[in-house]
C-alpha cells in the first residue's frame, strides 16, 4: 500500500507491466522550475528496454507525458502528473504462467498477500514499474545541487579496477573501467547462452554533497538511501564507505581524520550520525542475477502441483545496467526530499 | 527531526546520554496485552552497560518506568510512556571535548546542522539513545508471533562456523559458535589493550514468520528492515539472504525453488517481492569499530585548529555485543508495526 | 504540497482547471474489489457542470478512465490510476485575468506563495479538481458499510423543513424538502439575473455507521470529518450534531442519555470522544456565495494597481448543488481511511 | 492511535487523567531557542484547575518539567520531553463509575472500541490531556510571528459586544467585553446551582500573520485549522470569518475587494484558497456544556442495565474558560507545524 516515496518531495507510482500506462505523481516540487518532457526523457532512454544486444529486446520507447503541474514550461508548485504508455505489452504471453509461480519472483507473495493479481510479466512487481522512478528522479536531479554518478563494479567474477566516470556510458554495462566492461559483457553473454542469468554490483558516488543532510535517529541519510535502493527490485544489500569490510578494521584506521584541509578519508562514506560530513557520499548495492531464466526450474503451482518451467521470452540477463539508472534515480529522490 | 519510527506501531524516542533521563513514547500498542516493567527489563539488561569486561564500566541500573498506557497490568490501547533516568551521567568528564570533534563521531555533523548541541558523550547520538529502542522493541515482541534472534557471526578476522542459537547468551560476544566465541573475546581484548577498537557482522533470523508481511514497492519489508537496522548507529551495511555474495552468483543457483515440501534453498532471505514468503528471514549487518578509542588521533577544533585527541574514559572495545539486542528490537518494531 | 488524502485508503489528486486533464491515485484499496468505470461515473455525472440551468455551461462529460490497479473487472491491491481528460478547457478567456486577482478566489495567495501560477480558470485551486474527489470517493464507498447522503438545507433564507431523503435527486438545488426547493431554485435565478451568487447549507447524515470508527485525541473522527470538508473550496463552517446551537444549551439537554433501546438523543452527532457511537452522523457545513460574479467589483492587479472588474462567463451562481456529491466523497474517504 | 499531531513540528502527547503523569514530546522544535521551564508555566496556570469559583477545585499545580532537549538555556533540535505529574488524582472517587457508562463522554465509546479502560476520570479522553497541548503550544508561540488571542464571545445566552483584548485576563470567564463577563459568570453560577452546566462560543483571532501560510487542496490552513480545533474535547463545530452566515449572503457582499491600502473587508478570515492572505485569521468554536453534571441522568451500564446517575465531585460548570487556552496552543501547533 505505500506506492509513495518521500516526505516534503512525495513520489507515488502507479500501474503494471502490460495494463493501459504506469506513472508518477510528484507533488512537492518547488514552483518555478523550468521542465519540459525532454529533461525526463534523457534518463528514461538510458533505462529503457532494447538499448543493447544484452538488454530484453522489448520494444518501448517509454516516451513520457506531463499531464499538470507545469504552466508555460514551467513548474507551479502543482502535483506533476507524468504517464508513460505501455506500447509493446504482450500479455498473451503470460497465459501460460497464470497458474504458475516463478522462481525467484514474487509471484507467490503477491498471491498469498492479494489472492488476486495481474500475473502478466509481474503486473505491478515488474521492472517496468521503475521507468516511473526513474522520471521522477530526473525531475529531483533538477532541484538538487548534489550529483549523482553509478555504476557497475562487479558483474559475476568481474571487478572493476578504474574508475574513470567518463567511461560510464560509453560501454553496454556501465562500468568505469573500459577493459573490465569487456569482461562483464563476455560474463553476460556467456550466461545467456546458457540461458541463466547473472549478478553484479553497483557504486554510486554523490559529489558535491551539502553538509548537514539527513535527521538523526529514524530519518538518519544512511538509512534513507538504505530504504531507497532496496526498495529496487533484485537488490539484496546496501552498504555505505566501508561497508561489510569494516568487520575487520581496526578504530584507528577506520575512524576519518581530519586536518586542516579537510578529512583525510572517507571510511564513513560521506555521513556521520546519519548526516552528511560534506564529503562524497560512497554507496554500493549488490544486484542478485535476473530470476526469469530460460533454464528449466522446479517450481509448484496454485494448486500446489509440483511443475518444471523454463521462461522463455523477454529478459536481461544481468540486470545490472539497467538498475544504473535506478538506482541513481532514488539517491535523487532521497536527497531531493531531505533537501 | 524523525525521532518516530514506524506508522501503526509508532515509537518516538527522547534524551541525551547525559541529560535527565531518556525514554520512548508507543503510540499504536493493541488494548488488552498484559505488561508489566519487568517484561522490559530483561531485554534492557541484555543492552545496558557494564556486562562483562570487554563492555564499557559506565554503570546504569536502566530501570524502565511505564507511566502511562498500561491499567491493572494491561495496555488500554492509548500511547504507553517509558521512561529510564540517567544515574552514572558524568558530563563534567566530557568538559575538554566541548570545542573539538571527536574522529569517526557525529560531532561535527550536528554542529554544522544544529549550531548549539549538548556534546556530552554525543548527547543524543549516543549509542544510549538505543536503550529507549530496547525498551519499546520488547513490547514490539510481545504482539508479534514470530521469534527473532540476533547474534555475532564476526568479530575482527574470528568468523563463527557455527549457528548453535541456545549459545548465544552463554557467551559475552553474544557468538552461536562457542570455539569462535572465546577467540572473539581474545581479539576484542587484543584492541583494547592497544586502546584501539574493532569491529564485526551480527546476524538475525527471524523463524515463525507468516508469509504476507510487507507490501510493494516502497514498503517492503526488505527496504524497512534496512532502514531500521541502519539507523543504528556504527552500522555500514545491510544484506539479506544471499547478500553481496549474489553479484557472482547465477540465477539458476540463485532463484529459490519449490517443491512440494517448500522452498529448497533461501537466498531470497524469506522475501520476494518486498513480502515474506513464510521462510526464514536471514539479515547481516555490517558494525563498525567503535568511534571512541584511547590511541591518538588527528582531528579539528570548533575554531578549525588542528589538534591530537585519545578519547579516554569509558568505552566499548567493540559494538557488536551490546548492538545484538538492539538489533533484535529494530526488527521487532519493524514487524510489529506492519502486522 | 499536500495533495494527498488520507493514511491508508490514500487519495492523491492532481491537474487544472484548464490543462490536459485531472484525476487520482488510490493507493491503499483492498485487492478483489470488483469495479468498472460505469461505477465511478454515476457520482461524476451529479458533480458535472452543465446539469440544469442554475450550473455552469461549461461542457465537460468527465469520462474517466482506469489506467491502472484493476485486472480482469477487479482491483489488485495495487494504486488505481483514474484519469479524466478537459475537454471544453478555454484557456483563452482566462488571458485578460492574467495580471489581476478576482475577489474572493485564492489567484493573490497563489500568486504570492509560488510566484508562477496558472491562472487560467483558477489552476489547481479551481472546484474542477474535486471531481477528481469524486471519482476516488465513489470507489471508497464501495468498501465502507455506511450509507451517506448530502443535500442542501439552506440557500440564501430559504431553509428545508423536511428531510425527504427520495426528494434529493429529484429537484435541481438537491434539497429534501420539495417546497423549498421551489423557493430555493428561485433565489439562485434571482441572484443569477443580478449577476450575482448566493450562499447555503449543506447537511450530510450517514446511516449504518459501526461503533469503533476513529481514534483518540488527533485522529478524532470528529476532527477528520472537519479537516475532510473544510477542504472543499468554499466551505466556511463544519458542525457535528447540535454544532453551535450548543452554546445555549444546558449540558441536561445536550447530553444524549440512554435506555436499553439505545441513544435518547443525538446531539453528539454520532461521535463522542472522537470515536462513532454507531448512532447516525450529523454533519452541516456551510458554502459561501461563488466568488465568481459577474458584477463589478474593487480589486488590485499584480503590479498594485486598483481596477474594477465583473468576471463574465461560465459560473454557478449557487455552489451547493454540485458541492453535494463532493461533500459525500470527502465523507467516504474519511470512512474508507478508518475502516 | 493518532497522539501525535503535525508533521514538522510534532506534538506527541500521553497520559491519563488518573495515571502517574502526562506529557508530551516535541519533535522538530529548531536548535537555538531559549526555552526554560516557566515560559510554558504561564499558559500552563491559565489552563489549570481550580482558577476561580467557577472552575472545577481539583488541585494540581501542573508543574511542567522538561527531560530533553534543551542545553544550557536552548533548544537543540533533539525531541523536547515535557513531564507533568498527576498530584491531586483520586481514582477510588470513580470506583462507582467503572460499570456505568456517563451521559455525554466517551466511556462507552472507549469500552466498545478497546474492551480494557482506565475508566478514572475518562482516563485518556478526559481534558487533563489538553495540559500537554497547552504545554506544547507555549513552545510553539515562541517559533512562530503571528500573535493568537481566544476569547469568549457567548457563555448560554449572553453574547459579547466589545472585543476589549486588553480585558480578557481581567475576568474569570475571559471575554473581551467587561459587562457581558459579568452576566456570563451569573449564568455559569446558575448552571452550577441546578447541578447542570452551560455551553459557549470561543472567537480566536490570530494578528501579524505571514501570507502564504497553508497548502492547496488537503493542506489548507482553514482545514489544518478545524482538525486541530475538533481534536478539543466538547468542540461542536468551527467557522472562519463569515462562517454559518455565509449561508445568507450574496457573492457581492461576501467577496473580499481589495484597494492600494489591501482588503476591505475580511469574510474570508483571512485565508483563500487554503492559504493564509496576510489578514487576520478570525475563527470561532462552539463548546458544548460539560457533559459531568450532578443532576440525575438515564444511562446503561456495561451489563446493558438501566440506570440513573449524577456525576458527583469536581468539574467545571462550564469548560470554555479553560478551552481557551486550549484553543490557542491549537492553534500555534498548526502555525509552527506549517512555517
Amino acid at each position: 500500500m505505500t506506492n509513495t516515496f518521500g516526505t516534503s518531495f512525495k513520489v507515488t507510482t502507479w500501474g503494471e507491466s502490460h495494463g493501459k500506462a504506469i506513472g508518477a505523481v510528484i507533488d512537492g516540487c518547488p514552483a518555478g522550475l523550468p521542465l519540459k518532457e525532454s529533461d525526463i526523457q534523457s534518463d528514461l532512454d538510458r533505462r529503457k528496454p532494447g538499448q543493447s544486444t544484452i538488454t530484453t529486446d522489448r520494444k518501448e520507447s517509454d516516451r513520457v507525458e506531463i499531464l499538470s503541474g507545469v504552466f508555460e514550461g514551467k513548474t507551479t508548485g502543482t502535483p506533476i502528473s507524468l504517464m508513460i504508455m505501455n506500447e509493446d505489452s504482450d500479455p498473451k504471453s503470460y497465459d501460460h504462467l497464470k497458474d504458475v509461480f516463478r522462481p525467484g519472483h514474487a509471484d507467490m507473495a503477491y498471491f498469498v498477500k492479494y489472492g488476486h493479481r495481474d500475473h502478466r510479466g509481474g503486473g505491478r512487481s515488474s521492472g517496468r514499474e521503475t521507468a516511473a522512478r526513474v522520471a521522477a528522479g530526473a525531475i529531483a536531479k533538477k532541484i538538487i545541487d548534489a550529483d549523482i554518478k553509478a555504476y557497475a563494479v562487479q558483474i559475476g567474477s568481474i571487478v572493476a579496477k578504474k574508475r574513470d566516470l567518463e567511461e560510464i556510458e560509453n560501454n553496454p554495462v556501465r562500468s568505469p573501467d573500459k577493459d573490465a566492461a569487456k569482461k562483464m559483457v563476455a560474463e553476460i553473454e556467456a550466461a545467456k547462452a546458457e540461458s541463466d542469468s547473472i549478478g553484479g554490483i553497483i557504486e554510486i558516488i554523490v559529489s558535491a554533497m551539502h553538509a548537514g543532510t539527513g535527521d538523526p535517529i529514524f530519518g538518519k541519510l544512511d538509512s534513507l538511501l538504505a530504504a531507497a535502493l532496496m526498495s529496487i527490485g533484485g537488490v539484496k544489500g546496501v552498504e555505505i564507505g566501508s561497508g561489510f569490510s569494516c568487520a575487520e578494521m581496526k578504530g584507528s584506521a577506520h575512524n576519518d581524520q581530519m586536518n586542516k584541509e579537510g578529512f583525510t578519508s572517507n571510511n564513513a562514506g560521506g555521513i556521520a550520525g546519519g548526516i552528511s560530513t560534506g564529503q562524497d557520499l560512497i554507496i554500493r548495492i549488490a544486484v542478485k542475477p535476473t530470476s526469469s531464466i530460460g533454464k528449466k526450474q522446479k517450481m509448484i503451482s496454485i494448486s500446489g502441483e509440483e511443475t518444471i518451467i523454463g521462461i522463455e521470452g523477454r529478459h536481461d540477463p544481468c540486470l545490472v545496467p539497467r538498475i544504473v539508472p535506478v538506482a541513481e534515480a532514488m539517491v535523487a529522490l532521497v536527497l531531493a526530499d531531505r533537501r
